[in-house]
């Protein structure tokens, strides 16, 4: 049923103002919002009819803005919003727009009662700030996380690049958090391939966080696209990208983490992706690495599979039947032979030639066998026979290395 | 049924001709001993009432060795063998010893007609030359197999080392082959740590191979055990190292592999090990590495256990409920917090302190919530109360580093 364009537009303004009044994830005001729509939903929140901690937290918010819960004031607060964001190149989507990555809205099946996420709310977003031109679902149909460790280590950074721009070259977009270290490789690498990159804050986006990346968040509003659930003014809170990463997770058909502490909010949204029946990707490192260790926790413990190139990478995410072919070292002559001919290899020699027999008896087999078999060598350019004795031909040293290998 | 003496000593000659006559691990060679005893199994290739290739095999060793097939020759020549090893300090052990590591025989679980390796015989060991003054059997109950690569890393050598020391200080035994790189690394840990550790040769004892480990095996035969069951005098062929690799994986109760390329010995002994049901374990290492490839496949796509501490692999070969426990970063006093007590937490300032509703408003909580969670930041050393006003306590910020960790 489509509906006539003024609901439209009345349930969007419900859900900016929402935005506002609400810290994102709320999971009574998502069910008001599922059960009775975001214009009632509003209402009801401002009447005092949902639970005390969310009307005395919207009441807060209300008088720290310095309005009342009138629908003029509302509607004026809402079109400032709407004219301050438009003027920093800031739109706002909701969920009835064109470009709404709708995969967000899985988070809706670990964030009922009972739901899987027992540690915060974990709704999906009522609405998204969004900067850069590409409509944001196109954007991240194809998308992948790639997420890590703030103090990333030279080995991380560099993999972390290497992996983003492989996936970038691939076509895929790579989504992460903007903090210093992986999440910042990844989107360099993204960027260094000519791909698509998108960054979820958990602040306002006009202000970026950290400062030192303002100047990156401006190439990905070029390149790709700076989004986040909170309007611009809010500041980076620490609960806050715990609440953002469940946007990560959701966002993208996998989440790979390239380094992590053992404490670490890559593993927290590796932990969101694994609630959502996302896939989840680890890279191994160096044992001893702090910056491993929560990696090898989790491939050890916790299901994570292990990823070590972006064939690996899109064996998970990509369509099914996409198998990474599973490395190989490089084939050697000797591989063709049968075991039994195989065998008489071992018993010959670079200097002297020796008789069928003996070198029967040096590796075990029959005369008959020896027989039949050490022409074969000769055949394949391995061994060299002199007046019906047998010697090792140059080219059957050639993967001599020994048997210990 | 105790047998008489005689009968354990025909057996044990017959076994020991055997070992000379038969490359190890001769399937069908082993399923006659099960079938009539060693005796009569030597009687059946001698008078070639077995398959042409075992009794040419047979016949081409004895023509090599220039003895027949004579009571007398057969027993002179094992006399000869028997006081020659002696003088080398090698005894001679084969099933009827009470030193016999037992858990080798598991390897007719898949040396069985229809078993699961198909590349080549893995009966278990007819006889076994030993170097060392401790039962076998007592050397090898506790035990787990660490082996690798013989090019091995610094990083790869010094966690062997590591590894090995740590499970030789827990009275686990060490076992390995005696190649450069990895199985050196392995056994000087354990050497190192004053444990046990038994290097499994494939060639005769009396010629240390790789000769550079001469007198790093004569450290191993005074505090551990040298192995082989190949007689004294047998080269060190390639396919023996291939046919070694089993005895290496079912004499312990798992094998780790540290460091492997994607083609590997290391790999076989693990598969070898995978086979007979026996823990397969892998250490990760730095993506890239070509010593690591082979352990990240293994760890990847054949169901191999991550492995990073003696803590971790104790838990796969120890007793049942051993479990390692998880590493876990170290806790933080905030972690102590109520989830929405600790969001208050952010709307603290280290500055100007600041109204319990201010605070509710930034940081979305109602004012009640606030008026009650702020007293307990307060009594919780987080914040101080100023006047009725609230700011960050110093001990507050200990963690406050920032939420993109």
């Amino acid at each position: 049923m489509i509906r006539p364009i003024q609901d439209v537009d009345l349930d969007r303004l419900a859900r900016l103002l929402l935005g506002y009044l609400v810290e994102p994830a709320n999971r009574e005001l998502g069910q008001l919002i599922r059960e009775r729509g975001p214009v009632s939903a509003l209402g009801s929140v401002l009447a005092g009819h949902a639970s005390a901690g969310l009307c005395g937290a919207v009441a807060a918010r209300l008088g720290a803005e310095k309005i009342t819960g009138s629908a003029r004031d509302l509607s004026s607060f809402a079109d400032r919003a709407e004219t301050r964001a438009a003027r920093l190149g800031i739109r706002i989507i909701t969920p009835d727009d064109a470009e709404w990555p709708t995969q967000v809205d899985d988070l809706v099946r670990i964030s009922r009662p009972g739901g899987l996420a027992v540690d915060r709310d974990t709704d999906p977003p009522l609405c998204l700030w969004v900067r850069g031109a590409m409509p944001l679902n196109e954007a991240t149909e194809r998308s992948v996380a790639v997420v890590g460790a703030r103090a990333e280590t030279p080995y991380g950074g560099r993999l972390a690049t290497e992996l983003a721009y492989d996936l970038a070259s691939r076509q895929w977009t790579i989504v992460s958090g903007g903090a210093f270290g992986i999440d910042a490789s990844a989107h360099r690498g993204a960027l260094a391939a000519g791909g698509t990159t998108v960054t979820v804050l958990a602040c306002g986006l006009d202000r970026p966080y950290p400062a030192a990346h303002a100047s990156l968040f401006d190439s990905i509003a070029e390149h790709g696209l700076l989004i986040s659930e909170w309007p611009p003014g809010a500041a980076p809170y620490r609960q806050r990208f715990l609440t953002r990463n469940r946007v990560i997770a959701a966002s993208t058909l996998g989440t790979v983490v390239v380094e992590a502490g053992l404490r670490s909010g890559a593993r927290h949204t590796l932990g969101r992706a694994r609630l959502l029946g996302r896939s989840t990707m680890a890279v191994p490192g160096p044992v001893g690495s702090a910056m491993s260790a929560g990696c090898h926790v989790e491939l050890r413990d916790l299901g994570t599979r292990l990823v070590t190139s972006v064939d690996e990478i899109v064996e998970e995410i990509g369509p099914v039947g996409a198998l990474a072919p599973i490395p190989r070292g490089a084939e050697r002559p000797r591989d063709a032979l049968d075991p039994a001919v195989a065998r008489l290899l071992d018993g010959l020699l670079p200097g002297p030639a020796r008789s069928a027999e003996t070198i029967a008896a040096e590796v075990g087999v029959s005369g008959r066998d020896a027989r039949r078999g050490l022409p074969l060598l000769v055949a394949g350019g391995f061994a060299i026979q002199v007046e019906g004795r047998y010697r090792l031909a140059p080219a059957g040293r050639l993967d001599e290395a020994g048997g210990d290998t």
